[in-house]
């Protein structure tokens, strides 16, 4: 509960008056003005906006200017004028590969109103899971989602709540292809023969709708129609992504259509299908976003790119007439440290150069959370704190970018986050109990302080068994965190070291920290007897032992003014270019700061042979 | 979510077989069979109950059985049969002097069904807060709750929810007394002249209904229809505790009816206001519950009473022909440690000799929550996981009460719930950063693992500025735990350590600890500017640091085989009495533990004076 859910009628001391100069759209709408100005003094603030969902940013900058001091909570006095650079901030969350029940919904559009976030794109159905009640199509949930979808009134319940907070939610139904779910209950609305059962699997599929039959358009008229009247906003997604069309091929009935129609390959097939498609999303009152795959000429100039290709992709949109988004760069999935998010702009690259009216065509952009290995338990931890850099990105000025001081405010906006209700510091402790089989995780965590999940797309590469949706997400890759703090904050120590070796605090403070990991392993390995989940943690753990001591034995080097024996240099480089291999899916990452004490211990300018 | 919300149609190794031999109740009864039985063994298990009650409570059993192991996730092969020893097993929560959202109480749902509770006993109008949607009188929540109520949608959703779970949820609506938040929008409803404000401090106040005006009847006729509509157990709730009787002495027209009716004094006009409550109860299909203060021969003998005042009323109470509950010893918000709610027993005291059929109108317990000083933020916390405790006296056998083996499977069972969602633990850390102004918490908590709250009702007397339900509760007191593990375990080390002076690894364990404690004051001083939180902390560190080194000493003494003397013994005698008092609303517990190593030091028969 946010501190202002409290309506108390009572004045105290100081005063706040908000005045917003009209209602709200009935429903919310792309480019509502959000601006707001704030000045606080020393006796009053003045909370002044055009629109309530000035005011709700407005509110939000307020609570966060809040410090505590020796004397009391306090605001500063400012003054602030403020309104986003672009009118499309969102979320992408994934329901479909993992389902993810209402309360972390909830959750986490409060995290998304804090930051000023204002779309939460739902991912609805996919090839692993379709997650809405249909009145019309009830097979859809009751055989694609295993009993694991959102009732039409839980819907309403979660667009209020969103609506509570100023924020969109856009409906995203993947057609043609990422359409497995669908086809257990409705296999007639495949291209290759049935039966289908819900796809536990990661990775693009063969099934896709059969874009040549008729009664796919009615079906999706039916449906979309529903789903159009369910969801109030303006813009509907129909994904578009990823079809690989092999079912395509191998039925003769649509290889004779697409000959009959002159369409020359399975792309301008696609593209019949959504111009067909946006014809039914427009018959329902809606505008359609796309995947960058729906990107062709002939398409109604009125659809929105949503583009995972990047800002070339979404330049060449913006110059065809199409309005953008950017989610390139912004898949928080993929594990990248906050400043590498931050580093992504929606107007760079090739959108760099676009002309002004060009320019304006890109709205904005959307983080999203795909959940191949994110459940209710650590989904928080995989949105949160990033979320919040790429939110900035999207809200402050392009200048706005220094990484320190990003990386300072995101500590305290993640305690802030935690007070709100998300969760993506508090699922810690209890993940690494249950992989300790006990409360005594202390070297557990000093490991897992210091490791981070493997990027990009590795996880698939280096999975040790065929990871499906029926794999629990227990293990030490699915429980730390995805940005090591504890490392960065080594990095910056070994940086300030190599640069001004004599200061003594430094130095301690490093062997603290080296001895600490160095030691680690005699606590860790007696526990691998509680508990299978710590087996394949414990050879990680003698690595960080190895490291530590490679780090300490560098610094005693460096202590003594002796130049090391190359034999030394070259053993520890090459056990430090081993550490930095994934062992359990996981990335040491101090390997890289020990790496440059051993380079500086090597080149120490000041040492004796 | 609990792993049972997935619905996973294919079949891996094992097979858990579950039979209920019918389907529940259209509305959970109580007295409904809860009993199961379940089988483990190497290759299946097998859970058999006579109702889908009986079948939850066994796959909470299941679930509990879970262990992690050096293999993988186990449970033991066993046979189990299974009841619970008394039907009525509830906790209470007051959302009127604090409202708590809808999912704080759908967590403490999930956390009573995994212990077998079957009562959500909801306290929802006192004189702080009326928390109900009434469509007949809106007046009650529009005005009585500062806009923090359910609506009626709301309350069917907690009571699906509970449902879901084999919890019955039964309503509160305190009267005539506690309910000055009914008063400010129906001033009409009291005996003593209006307007009236919602109640902002705690305790008793005078405003109460007027039992002499038929338009009380009247309204309270409707509103209690409207209820009990929308509540569909069977059983409903009106307080009937604490009128203190001033308003009813202040007004000459209540006066005279009593006086015409032949009514002695305030508790025979109580007893006659509740005789007109029980008909309108009963005439809405329900049975009346209220606190000791209903108890009156006249009453119909189905009412029901909850007792506050112990054993020995419930005993009359039964012996009278009422059935009755206990809660009393079972109050979590008198801060008591686990061990003494677990000593407290429904068949003891007045109850134990009761004849069978006296004894069987005892029909089990409930724990209150009283919310004068928990938040949403910390309520968790105050129930769990002590509720655990409870819970277990009111489903297992009377002679299952050995201390030691309670803690133990209780630190495992605290784990648990927070795996299910309760914040008893994980709420702890964000509230010491808001206290500390930083997440550099490291030393406060090592003061705060050793306080607990001060007991019983000496928060009020001892308080530092008059508390309302306006106070933020933010402060030290409010987030530590109600009982510390650490003192806990330092006792039992004490203990082994006076027992066996000669054992070195408890010595040195203990000179550890004490050591920490005694250069805690030295890393927590310094952070006192940062916030204004810290600055009623501060001189309890100070205290924490002077025993820490009494204890010290006196291993230091124990040590050396010498005896203290006498001077040094006086001393730290003193110095210890006054360590017990209590500091910023606090206790340090870990005081008696040194005061036992201080006589353990000063009647060292060992030593060399």
């Amino acid at each position: 509960m946010s501190p202002l859910d409290m309506k108390v009628t009572e004045s105290g001391q100081g005063t706040l008056v908000v005045h917003a100069g009209r209602a709200s759209k009935a429903v919310q709408e792309l480019g509502e003005d959000e601006s707001y100005s704030l000045e606080i003094t020393g006796s009053a603030a003045a909370l002044n906006a055009a629109t309530p969902l000035g005011v709700m940013r407005g509110l939000e900058t307020l609570l966060q200017l809040v410090e505590t001091t020796s004397r009391g909570f306090a605001v500063p006095a400012v003054a602030i004028q403020d309104q986003p650079r672009f009118p499309w901030r969102g979320l992408m969350i994934d329901v479909s590969r993992h389902f993810m029940p209402l309360d972390v919904l909830k959750r986490n559009l409060d995290g998304m109103a804090a930051v000023k976030l204002n779309v939460f794109h739902w991912h609805l159905s996919d090839n692993q899971g379709f997650r809405v009640e249909s009145k019309k199509f009830p097979k859809l949930q009751e055989m694609g989602s295993d009993g694991l979808y959102y009732t039409q009134e839980e819907v309403r319940e979660v667009i209020a709540y969103a609506r509570d907070r100023g924020i969109r939610v856009i409906p995203e139904f993947d057609m043609p292809g990422h359409s497995t779910a669908w086809f257990v209950g409705y296999p007639e609305l495949a291209s290759g023969p049935g039966p289908y059962q819900i796809e536990r699997k990661w990775g693009v599929f063969d099934p896709a709708m059969d874009p040549t039959e008729e009664r796919t358009y009615k079906f999706l008229d039916k449906f979309i129609g529903e789903m159009a009247a369910l969801f109030p906003d303006k813009y509907f997604h129909i994904g578009g992504d990823e079809v690989n069309g092999k079912q395509w091929d191998a039925n003769p009935k649509i290889q004779a259509f697409m000959h009959s129609h002159a369409l020359k390959n399975n792309q301008e097939l696609q593209a019949y299908f959504n111009q067909r498609i946006q014809k039914i999303v427009s018959k329902h009152g809606k505008i359609m976003i796309g995947w960058d795959e729906v990107l062709n000429p002939d398409l109604a100039k009125d659809v929105v790119v949503q583009s995972w290709r990047g800002q070339d992709s979404l330049a060449q949109a913006a110059k065809q007439g199409y309005r953008g988004l950017l989610s390139f760069g912004y898949y928080l999935d993929l594990m990248w440290p906050a400043s590498r998010h931050y580093a992504v702009d929606p107007m760079s690259g090739g959108a760099a150069n676009l002309a002004s009216d060009e320019a304006k065509r890109i709205l904005g952009g959307e983080a999203c959370m795909w959940s191949e290995y994110v459940s209710p338990e650590n989904v928080d931890s995989r949105i949160w704190p990033r979320m919040a850099v790429i939110a900035e990105r999207l809200w402050s000025p392009q200048n706005v970018n220094d990484i320190s001081s990003m990386y300072q405010r995101l500590d305290v906006t993640g305690r802030w986050l935690e007070w709100l209700g998300l969760e993506h510091d508090s699922y810690y402790a209890p993940m690494l109990w249950r992989i300790a089989g006990s409360d005594d995780i202390g070297p557990l965590r000093t490991l897992a302080d210091v490791v981070e999940p493997v990027k990009d797309y590795t996880r698939e590469e280096t999975a040790p068994v065929e990871p499906t949706s029926l794999v629990p997400l227990d293990r030490l890759v699915d429980a730390v965190h995805p940005e090591s703090a504890t490392a960065r904050e080594f990095a910056a120590t070994v940086d300030a070291a190599v640069a001004q070796p004599a200061d003594p605090t430094v130095g301690t403070r490093l062997k603290k920290l080296l001895t600490a990991w160095s030691t680690n392993e005699a606590d860790l390995q007696p526990l691998e007897s509680n508990s299978f989940l710590l087996k394949e943690v414990i050879p990680l753990s003698a690595t960080l032992a190895q490291v530590a001591n490679a780090g300490l034995q560098a610094l005693d080097f460096l202590d003594r003014h002796e130049r090391p024996p190359d034999s030394w240099v070259a053993q520890q480089t090459l056990l430090l270019q081993d550490a930095q291999k994934q062992q359990a899916q996981l990335l040491l990452m101090i390997v890289p700061s020990v790496q440059k004490l051993v380079q500086a211990a090597a080149q120490n300018p000041e040492a004796l042979h």
